[in-house]
């Protein structure tokens, strides 16, 4: 039992993060993270998976990596192997694949295999805030390059590779979520992945792909994966089941050369992902994933157009989006006067969480009002409930939407 | 399909550990790892846990941490709280607990919270070389200390102490495995904790205590962890279920200040530990933990037992140790003329492998002709068999132990 504290101040090294809160929960209406629909998670299919994996190789749990090696599960990566070749076009075996923890443990390993204080990387403008926040935490120089309708602006890049190496630069990498670019949802055609291959080979800049909303696409259909059409070794590609099938299973995986695998896998001492959610995973996915995968979309496409009606009920023309063809997040644009950073804050305090642009940005003036909203995890009625409370906050905050919705609300 | 290489090597920064070898799987006679007994896996009970848990819980999966936040799953602190109280005399609540991917995590978020390059920590003599490894790959300067029958010898202690006040440097903590050390196997005596409680308040340097193999003791009987003993709050206590559970789990804790745990917490970048790992730990130990780890140490007892006969029959007198009272390892001690790092390149080719001492010691001499052998994975027929060999290569190579025990074994 502790009686008296004992100080650890000016035992702290400089350059910490801030230290956390407390936690207290999420909010009423949750509107953030990568969560996924309750409904979604397939139950069933899991307890059969986890029963019958633990029946045949349970025993095995008592060596680390159930003796696999590093690399992790060996079912799971032949899965992995067939699953990338069918969807995302990829030819590679169970020996180009590493299992870690999540997606953000390869995005760790990447950058200690990669970067070091002051390199420099591209990405995207708008990209994911665990991405940036790594880059940041590290000290590597951030170049954003523009985004269209189609993700990454290759003239943008062509530029930015240009004017760096004139200022003899070589960027680390290029890192690009192009199937369902967080946060925008946009999906990159398959010609101007060719050329985003194009200008990595003419500059010696690799392509770090971040797939891992991939599987998320209202039709099913997507382009070939940068690493499928590349002619070269020089694309490190990274996938998860946190979108599939749980976030809260901590799988990940990624594709990559030898050369930099062997890097990675000398970083990874956590002595092997957890071996149960691998099992599960393999033993569920191999005769479940093309058809589970179907279902899910349909039920993310349906809180999708609920969220974009809640929007135009409640905002009216004050908030402008795409509608995305996949994923579990709307990029929206509200007008210029709304601080999204400000908006955060006060829809916090009304039980309403969002992702404020700046935050997923490298320009603060382009984000400034615009904000993130995943719709995966709320119900359709707290999407329908929380988007009317945003928007009264935004009004007493910032004015806007002028348009009053209470007529209508109460109707409903 | 990638046809040609790209070449990684001119982006590769300084100071990246040399990459790994290509797994090529155990060893026929493993004797290295913290593996566990595969019989002793408690496999129909995780079953029967994953199965409750999963049916009663599995759609929280759709949320990270299900949503219990980053401190994790609330019942597995829950039944953390109680069993540190039963087992170890700890009084703390699950706000006090944060759980990680193994203790290997842990090690690491301790390490980041308080370590700079050019820090000075100090160590047991002998100690984990998973810890030793990640202070060199910190550039950490790491003072041991040497041990005797009840752990950390305190004289050594007190004396490095004050020698390093008197150059000024105020080691950032002092880290322990006193309950079963590793790779000893002693238990540290009540009043020697509390003569280290005394020496770390009179200098002011925090003590970092690893009870992750404190389950595994013959007789149940331990003394209270330095943490329940301390009265400030200047110990940081971590464990684990991979030795009292499986391994192939990666699930540990923390039980820290929140002044430290929210330092570690603002560096877990990694959306929470695996939630499936934790639910069934969480509901399988609650039930079944106090009788399950008797059961596992009884057939540990058994497997040291075979092993120390072995030894006694192959090695005879060139082989001393004392026998543990619990664990997984035995520490031992070859003739003066084996360099166990020459032996344990010969043993592989033979297919056994073994840890060689240096690499489990900050004294490169004391340790030069000790090993570390781990009994708990192999079988008992294995861990004859591969004892033998490993005489005869060390025969072989050495020339001692000089009895041949060849007769005898073809009488076994």
């Amino acid at each position: 039992m502790t009686s008296t504290a004992f100080d650890f101040t000016p035992l702290l090294p400089a350059g910490l993060p801030a230290p956390a809160a407390k936690w207290t929960g999420l909010a009423k209406f949750s509107f953030v993270g990568g969560n996924n629909d309750p409904d979604q998670v397939p139950v069933n299919g899991l307890i059969a998976a986890v029963d019958a994996a633990l029946r045949r190789e349970g025993r095995g749990l008592a060596t680390y990596n159930l003796a696999h090696g590093p690399q992790g599960y060996h079912p799971l990566r032949e899965f992995l192997t067939a699953k990338l070749k069918r969807d995302a076009a990829i030819t590679c075996n169970a020996d180009d694949i590493m299992i870690v923890s999540g997606s953000l443990q390869a995005l760790d390993l990447v950058n200690q295999t990669l970067l070091a204080r002051g390199d420099t990387v591209i990405v995207e403008q708008e990209t994911y805030q665990g991405s940036l926040n790594r880059l940041t935490r590290l000290g590597v120089n951030v170049v954003g390059i523009p985004l269209d309708g189609d993700g990454m602006r290759m003239d943008a890049l062509a530029t930015a590779l240009s004017d760096l190496k004139a200022r003899g630069i070589r960027p680390k990498y290029i890192y690009t979520i192009p199937t369902v670019q967080n946060p925008t949802g946009s999906i990159m055609p398959e010609v101007r992945r060719a050329e985003l291959l194009r200008l990595s080979e003419a500059y010696g800049v690799p392509i770090f792909e971040d797939d891992c909303y991939a599987d998320l696409i209202w039709d099913g259909k997507r382009p070939p994966a940068i690493h499928a059409m590349a002619t070269n070794s020089g694309v490190i590609h990274i996938g998860s089941f946190s979108k599939s099938i749980a976030p809260a299973l901590r799988v990940g995986f990624v594709v990559a050369p030898w050369e930099i695998m062997s890097r990675m896998l000398a970083l990874k001492t956590d002595a092997g992902s957890g071996a149960l959610e691998q099992m599960v995973l393999a033993e569920f996915c191999a005769p479940h994933f093309a058809t589970h995968v179907p279902e899910l979309t349909r039920a993310l496409r349906k809180k999708l157009d609920t969220l974009m009606e809640a929007l135009n009920e409640q905002f009216g023309t004050a908030a402008e989006f795409e509608s995305p063809k996949g994923g579990i997040f709307l990029w929206v644009k509200l007008p210029d006067n709304v601080d999204t950073l400000k908006l955060y804050q006060a829809a916090l305090a009304s039980g309403v969480s969002i992702n404020p642009g700046p935050e997923w940005s490298t320009n603060s003036s382009h984000s400034r009002s615009r904000l993130r909203l995943c719709f995966a995890s709320p119900s359709h009625a707290q999407i329908r409930e929380g988007i009317a409370v945003l928007a009264d906050v935004c009004r007493r905050e910032f004015g806007v939407p002028v348009r009053i919705a209470n007529v209508e609300k109460a109707r409903g």
